[in-house]
């Protein structure tokens, strides 16, 4: 089954402008497995980080008109080499939808500097949180210089994808403006830097004052995120959004805030693997025959849950264990 | 901190028909802890058994008021003791909302057949999807015959809630007729009787017809789940929704599907104590000096996420677990 695969070669023709092996590259982090964490071991070690902006918003937002228009004025203002994930948290698989919305970024397809991918987490140990971040550095050690993450959907998952990058933009529309459903979505605190985008329907300035009041409660930050409007079908106020996303990367590049987040990414990276790992376990201990007997003592009423689980454990033995003291109180 | 609490004689009391006794051990149910702990298993152990019935669907579709007149259903059709649980699976405090609508119930509260109770899970162990059945089994061995647990929105968890009964009772609105959405949330295979409350408003045929066509397609079972038309409102068809019910009841009774229900129930009270404990452990692995100081070198690029995690449980030594085996690509 195992084929073997020179992901060294892999990561020298990618630098080197091919698409096909960056693009291999990335399907092996997506597909996660032994190539996968091969490919992730190499780029952790290359020490190469690319900007990462996240961009997320509620479906309709209009999130990649709006991921077009950025690339044009990221690779107009210098940027060699760009590249966007797509993902969508709430696929196994990647679906029609985000698909389609990759045609319309077909303007860039004879862009050399442009790499456009959707992503899904197959089979990754932790999902799309260790994925993602992993592809970032893939993107970053092949010569990437800007990430642009987009997430499909806004939800506690999609900021966390969002969120697991330098930069996080978070998509409003004018008719959205409840102050509310931003702060239970919890992209109050994930957001560097707030779109109203189609900001010539009516409402826009409902929006405006509703985010800045929400802003104005928040705790104090060093950076207050901005809150732009935008026409993106226009082209109106990308230029002034790839601006703010460049001044945000200096302001935390000055502030030692970037070196902090991506300590702190790697740290929840190494979380999330943990994690993982531990549920393989609990999946390993289910398949166990020790198992299939406690749960037939639990059905028969012999055991409590709670007795048969710390047998499972081994914990009977402990007998000290905060969740559970002896004090038993029979009828 | 801990008190001495005389459980055998709270059942006791509670069995002779003292509300205030069946609170004091809901109570201690939802709090979980030691207290909790010796409640279920007192429970557990009385082997006595309620009829539960879940109730869910969308807020708004009308389920406080449906649960009014079913309690009244019950009780003329000779229940003599019927409790119901307002459950708040998104709530860890139980909020103003439910608190409201139970008020609507206050038609019963001079009748001592009648037990209601709001219902949310604080720290419980393995939160509602384990406290929930508890609760039941609480009632039971304080002799309550029909439990109905009434979830409020419809999510995977509500749903789940909803369907740790013998009977899931599915409410849906004229207008709601999308049978892609009652695919998503899973209603379909959640639910044994299905209610179109409201049904003198527009569309009730349409909805009926969706509802069928979907179930025409859904396997084979031995009970195909009806489809009533209610307005509980007016106490129109609460009375064949009661009948119904303990139709099902039998059927499964008879069938042996409500043994297997129960043993099913059980089985997955284990899994989410042995999860909950599983979590504990893995906060506790957090909480060590040796997870701050891997956590440290992944920051600094020294052991990637994977070496880290593998570290940390112990797993460098076995070398040969299936995520990870050894052949290294370094570049």
């Amino acid at each position: 089954m195992t084929q073997l695969v020179d992901v060294a070669g892999l990561f020298e023709e990618a630098s080197s402008g091919s698409r096909r092996s960056l693009a291999k590259l990335l399907s092996a982090i997506e597909k996660g497995g032994v190539l996968g964490r091969a490919v992730a071991g190499v780029a952790y070690r290359s020490l190469a980080e690319a900007h990462s902006v996240g961009i997320t918003g509620a479906p309709g937002a209009g999130k990649s008109t709006l991921v077009d228009r950025l690339i044009a004025h990221a690779r107009a203002g210098g940027v060699g080499q760009i590249a966007v994930l797509a993902v969508d948290p709430s696929s196994p698989f990647t679906g029609g939808a985000i698909l389609g919305d990759r045609v319309r970024m077909q303007g860039h397809a004879l862009d050399e500097g442009v790499f456009i991918r959707s992503m899904a987490s197959r089979g990754h140990l932790g999902g799309l949180a260790v994925a993602v971040p992993e592809a970032i550095r893939v993107a970053a050690a092949a010569g990437i210089e800007v990430v642009l993450v987009e997430t499909v959907g806004v939800g506690q998952v999609e900021v966390e994808v969002a969120s697991a990058t330098d930069t996080t933009v978070v998509v409003v529309n004018p008719r959205w403006g409840d102050s509310v459903q931003a702060n239970k979505a919890g992209l109050l605190e994930a957001a560097d830097i707030f779109v109203i985008n189609k900001a010539d329907l009516p409402g826009a300035r409902e929006t405006r004052r509703d985010l800045e009041q929400m802003l104005d409660l928040s705790p104090d930050r060093q950076w207050r995120p901005p809150v732009l409007e935008v026409i993106a079908a226009k082209d109106e106020g990308v230029d002034v959004l790839w601006e703010t996303i460049e001044k945000h990367q200096s302001h935390m590049e000055s502030t030692g805030e970037l070196e902090r987040r991506r300590a702190q990414r790697l740290q929840r990276e190494f979380k999330a693997v943990l994690v993982a790992k531990i549920e393989r376990q609990v999946d390993a201990l289910y398949a166990d025959d020790r198992f299939s007997s406690l749960a037939e003592s639990v059905e028969q009423h012999g055991l409590d849950p709670y007795e048969a689980a710390e047998l499972l454990l081994g914990e009977v033995t402990s007998g000290d264990t905060l969740e559970d003291p002896t004090p038993r109180v029979d009828p």
